[in-house]
């Protein structure tokens, strides 16, 4: 059985992987994404990697997969981004099979999440999961009877865009009141950064843990403070945790799936966020209606996208 | 082949239909439920209109198929309704096979509709499609790869107790701001009742067409006012839409159907309903997240579970 090698591209990280027939990691390279130097950048930093692991690879490179952080079209295995200048409608699947001479598959980083944490992580054995990934902004795909539901539009698991309110913040998408515009890494620095400049009097704590620049706090300074049990971080993660709660019920009355997997940054605050989300799901429930979903932290931390397009590329070598 | 015979138990009016081999209605029988006679009475009705049917049928009946108006255990095959006495935990395909000799297959009515309108109404064909029934209360069913979704608790498709607010009115189940109790037809007739009591000075429309008596407004009512183009009515009707509207986007965000079927009572008001949910659905797409779902009313209009027992009859049949 040969090797695969499995990318993950991101907007701030990227990893290329050397996984074996089993989708067993072998060996992983780790970067920065140098945003300026778009895709012919890391499309160099790609065939690069992975000409180094397929040296290291005891056995041949039987395939390569793609998680790719960003719109994607499957059918068409091509790269979808409007939003990423020079990414639009490039054949990345069709580039590595030319390129570096295997097999490829590619996916956004939230069906390959969801796929990674199916076959390798906390997912293994459930009938139906459904995955959220939880960093700048909030994805998810969901995978029934071993197989990821696309959906018409390859839509289908788009959790970040669930209407949550018609009012409300306005969303990278245009549209009012989406979950990530409430629950996203991105908006819970946003709300803090918000109290912090009307509170310009005190030093909250989650200030001082970004060096006192208010700019810097993110949601993983607001997720530290909380965890210290800061009043003021405490309610804003709360509050976000919350709204993730109700996506989450809409999900559960909707595809009623055995689990739940929350991956990605934001989900390494662990029982911070799961607590509220349990208080929802709590609260929801009833005798005709019981909500009996797991809801756990995802078991390869930030390794599920990358997981999931090694298990890409084991499906592209058949 | 044989034909068969498909029931559909609801909480006002029963029906038990004759159906070909080929899903094709020949014959149906319709009464009011007598909601005192309890299950007893109901299984009387049964009997008496299935073997009515089997003497009319040229072939002989080789299945039966239910659609029960509540919940109902699949795996089991049993109703497991707690709202109705007499109805709990009662093993209905078994009685059927015992008293009537032919197998059986049951399931609850939202589900029987999704499958009616997918194997012989506006879902025919489609890879994916969400049936919502709009009635007292509001139910769904997801069909996708030509397979009813059930889920963990088969409770996949209750889109009635979707989590819309977390305050407003308190639903049937407990829980506040369920779907249920903004869109439904009770909501739309309590709406409207509350409205004619705060303002007996006037006599709306919707309180005219019922006779002049506030406790007999329905839906129905609201719905005809409303199509005549009575303000308040009409308010009241758009305002119960769009919440049912922001209800189908999380349909769409988390499946993304090719197609979404309106069946049920409540449905019937057509253009009046789907207008305000193409509206949220106009507001809420954008270029990277279109929204091309397409939503339509039911084609079996109040037929669409007997089918779905129909479908179920051909599928004990095997």
């Amino acid at each position: 059985m040969s090797n695969v090698v499995a990318v993950d591209i991101g907007g701030t990280h990227f990893r290329v992987g050397l996984f074996d027939g089993h989708g067993q990691r072998v060996h992983v390279i780790e970067d920065a994404t140098d945003r300026s130097g778009g895709r012919e950048w890391m499309l160099a930093r790609v065939e690069r990697e992975f000409r180094l692991l397929q040296q290291k690879s005891a056995e041949p490179i039987g395939a390569c997969g793609i998680s790719f952080g960003g719109p994607v079209d499957f059918t068409g295995q091509k790269v979808t981004s409007i939003a990423t200048p020079g990414w639009e409608s490039f054949e990345l699947s069709a580039w590595v099979k030319e390129k570096l001479g295997v097999p490829c598959l590619l996916d956004n980083d939230a069906n390959a999440g969801a796929l990674g944490e199916f076959r390798f992580g906390a997912g293994r054995g459930t009938g139906s999961m459904f995955y959220v990934t939880l960093s700048t902004g909030i994805g998810g795909g969901f995978v029934s009877g071993g197989k990821l539901l696309r959906g018409k539009d390859t839509l289908a698991g788009e959790v970040g865009h669930l209407p949550m309110a018609d009012s409300g913040p306005r969303c990278n998408c245009g549209a009012r009141g989406c979950l990530e515009s409430f629950s996203s890494g991105s908006a819970i620095g946003k709300m803090a950064q918000e109290w912090a400049e009307r509170r310009g009097d005190v030093m909250p704590r989650m200030v001082e843990l970004s060096g006192g620049s208010i700019e810097r706090v993110t949601a993983r300074e607001v997720a530290l403070a909380a965890a210290e049990g800061d009043p003021i971080a405490s309610r804003i993660f709360h509050d976000a945790a919350r709204w993730l709660g109700r996506g989450l019920m809409s999900v559960i009355r909707i595809v009623n799936p055995d689990k739940i997997v929350l991956g990605g940054g934001v989900a390494q605050a662990g029982k911070l966020l799961l607590d509220p989300i349990h208080e929802v799901m709590e609260e929801r429930k009833s005798p005709a209606l019981p909500v009996t979903t797991e809801v756990v932290i995802a078991e390869l931390g930030m390794y599920s996208a990358l997981h999931g397009a090694a298990a890409l590329a084991l499906d592209a070598q058949g």
